[in-house]
């Protein structure tokens, strides 16, 4: 099947254009969107338990009579296992296990340390109460999602761990929820999108009120949590997936076509790009994506997003390479070349760097262990892969003896009087020790 | 002069629902504001310079023609430090190098493991290329926020730090550009409002795009905030300022009093609370409160907060009030008492726990060293103080041998299927080992 997908090369004068032109994404919920989610969250944050099973039976074509119809419990997960096969259930659990212990390492412990005069100064280190978990129904349930999200969130120690998922005309996908169950879920409630997002921030009779809320979802979640971020804690809102691949032209081409396509399968939205120094390899791997898309069970998203928002890009060299992979800060990058670790080390951003020809996306999206939610659409330059570190939060700690309390109050005194705040001036002074 | 502060017993019946109305605070922009900061962002963003200097000129009342003369050189910096008293640059310099030396301690290296058939997985934490740094100007500039906000990012290796601050009528705080010269910032642009963080998020000619913008601001400032976040990173939206403050009764009340006082004179909507288990100790502080208000300078602000905002709270016992600490997730919780180790390690949730009786906030608020940036609204149940690792960012690092990708490819593989992603599998099964 030809493709069209777009070719660009550095040397051009207008590369660094058509680049920007191709990053661009910008993910605006529109009036209609707005007004619909104000509304929900609304009438959920008034209404409680009544609205949430008004719009569960309206948007998931339900017919549930009360909230506490909407819980599954643990018992039913352990059922839900039992009717998945067992070499997926091995592959969860090992892929569980893989996660966890990779996370383990993300852990972040409390210190303190005391100075000369007795002062402590400390920061410690404390698990979040509660967190909810977003999960997508229908076409976009993903397992390995339950996963990724609710690992880091056990590891860090959250007392409760609160999942909803939709269950659009009543299906239960029981992959999904045997991943709860593996991962260690508490409660799962069948209620999803913007009502579910704010029975979880404000709570409702039956839904319990968390601390932080996670996971992908479709416009409406997405505009759900932007809105309740403050009342609790959100992560990031993810745009759509991408992967840059930079091959020095010495990886099969069948190889890197099907990672290219690993990530155009997601969506139409979905964005994969090529960078290579070697111009006959582009073609090559070109020609196999030309090949291998004919048989591909989702060739038509493939062929939208392919056409719509890939790239193949020819560079000088792989310096230049590493150059625009950084200005790109993709969420996937992959270095498809000899001595990998010589050149991420050049990476200064990306949300998961895959290394070598034997590390493909696919590879960490299940199992490797490091976490699938990364930051997208460039956003790779400030923020990180979902981790352990965003189900922890610090306090700092400062414990003065008398005499640190003194000293430290002789340099406040001034300060605060520099800032007309004279309470907190005097507040400093009335600890300086009489001589 | 007569204060009328509530006053609340843990042991009324409704106390709980007290308490939540005490501590309610929602920051709504409203329609207006929406309105203009979407226009200014627009304006800007579309515009650069021309609009930047067009809003400064009619927001700050300045005469600027060019974008340029907006910009402050570091010799200009080293210019105000010089008219600034020695004592209070001595004060600047301490409290610079102790906040230093506490955030060092936070910073995080990047790690990495390898498992037995030689596959590598880690972490690589680098810093942001570029932040922006917003300063208030006006009635509410303080050179200690410069301090607190510059120097994680330094610590962080941040390569570029832009502050930017507004300057209306022209006025420049020396004592402001003296901290900027001290914390090590790299350029400074006399922009304010939503016009300052739009240029920062989207750059201009002249104002260079970040990757991340805080600091505290108005509500144009925070709204504009809320409008890039996603473009570039922000830190958390701050509501006002709060202090909770559990004495067992055998602090000098006047102590008390004035610790309360600190937080009070921040603005009208700052809330300071008391907790203690002695009943008639809480009114020693109020009759403190009541003979002090008297020469304070700040006394008109420190009486409407007080009269709007503050609560005395009689409980049963420690115990109990820590409870509440708990509840209230505060960003100032001040322990003046025996033993606060003890109570401290029952605190789950709180931005800055300060212990003892000679550790007023005060002296963390300007130089004790751990930061004075804190979740407030009880936004210490998900958040943390700002530090390094708000400056820091990771990417993870998956480096498969060919042996361990084959044994991953054969957990994924089963996955991507059950998730209807084909092309995932095939990518992973390319990388399985013939045996």
């Amino acid at each position: 099947m030809k493709l069209n997908i777009r070719e660009f090369s550095s040397s051009s004068v207008d590369f660094r254009a058509e680049l920007e032109a191709l990053l661009a994404w910008d993910s605006v919920s529109d009036a209609g969107v707005q007004q619909a989610v104000t509304d929900i969250v609304t009438q959920v944050r008034q209404r409680g338990d009544d609205a949430v099973v008004e719009f569960t039976n309206r948007f998931d074509r339900r017919d549930v009579s009360a909230a506490t119809e909407l819980e599954i419990s643990r018992e039913q997960l352990a059922e839900a296992k039992l009717r998945v096969s067992d070499e997926l259930v091995a592959s969860l659990e090992a892929a569980a296990q893989r996660v966890h212990d990779y996370h383990e390492r993300q852990k972040q412990p409390s210190w303190q340390y005391q100075e000369a005069n007795g002062t402590v100064l400390g920061q410690k280190v404390t698990p979040l109460d509660r967190v909810g978990v977003y999960v997508p129904g229908g076409k976009a349930a993903y397992p390995s999602s339950v996963l990724m999200n609710v690992m880091p969130a056990k590891v860090a120690g959250v007392g409760e761990i609160i999942m909803v998922v939709p269950t659009p005309d009543g299906f239960v996908n029981d992959i999904v929820l045997a991943a709860a169950y593996i991962a260690g879920v508490d409660r799962v409630f069948t209620v999803g999108g913007a009502q579910a997002v704010a029975a979880l921030a404000y709570g409702t009779e039956t839904i319990p009120k968390v601390d932080k809320i996670v996971g992908p979802g479709n416009i409406y979640v997405a505009t759900a949590k932007r809105m309740v971020f403050g009342a609790v804690g959100i992560d990031m809102i993810a745009g759509p997936s991408e992967i840059l691949v930079v091959c020095d032209g010495k990886t099969d081409p069948d190889w890197i076509a099907m990672d290219l396509f690993s990530q155009a399968e997601h969506d139409e939205d979905a964005q994969s790009i090529l960078i290579s120094p070697d111009a006959d390899y582009i073609q090559q791997v070109k020609q196999s994506m030309e090949t291998l898309i004919e048989s591909q069970s989702r060739k038509d998203i493939i062929k939208v997003s392919l056409e719509g928002r890939a790239a193949l890009i020819h560079v000088a060299d792989m310096e230049e390479a590493m150059d625009i992979a950084n200005l790109v800060a993709a969420e996937h990058l992959e270095l498809s070349v000899d001595e990998p670790e010589k050149w991420a080390e050049k990476i200064r951003h990306a949300g998961a760097i895959f290394m070598g020809r034997h590390t493909p996306e696919a590879l960490g999206d299940y199992c490797a262990g490091p976490n699938h939610v990364l930051p997208t659409s460039g956003t790779a330059r400030f923020s990180s892969p979902l981790g352990v570190y965003d189900f922890q939060k610090r306090s700092s700690l400062i414990n003065c003896s008398p005499q640190g309390a003194s000293e430290l109050a002789k340099i406040a005194s001034p300060l605060a009087r520099g800032e007309s705040l004279e309470a907190h001036a005097m507040s400093a002074e009335y600890r300086i020790l009489k001589d």
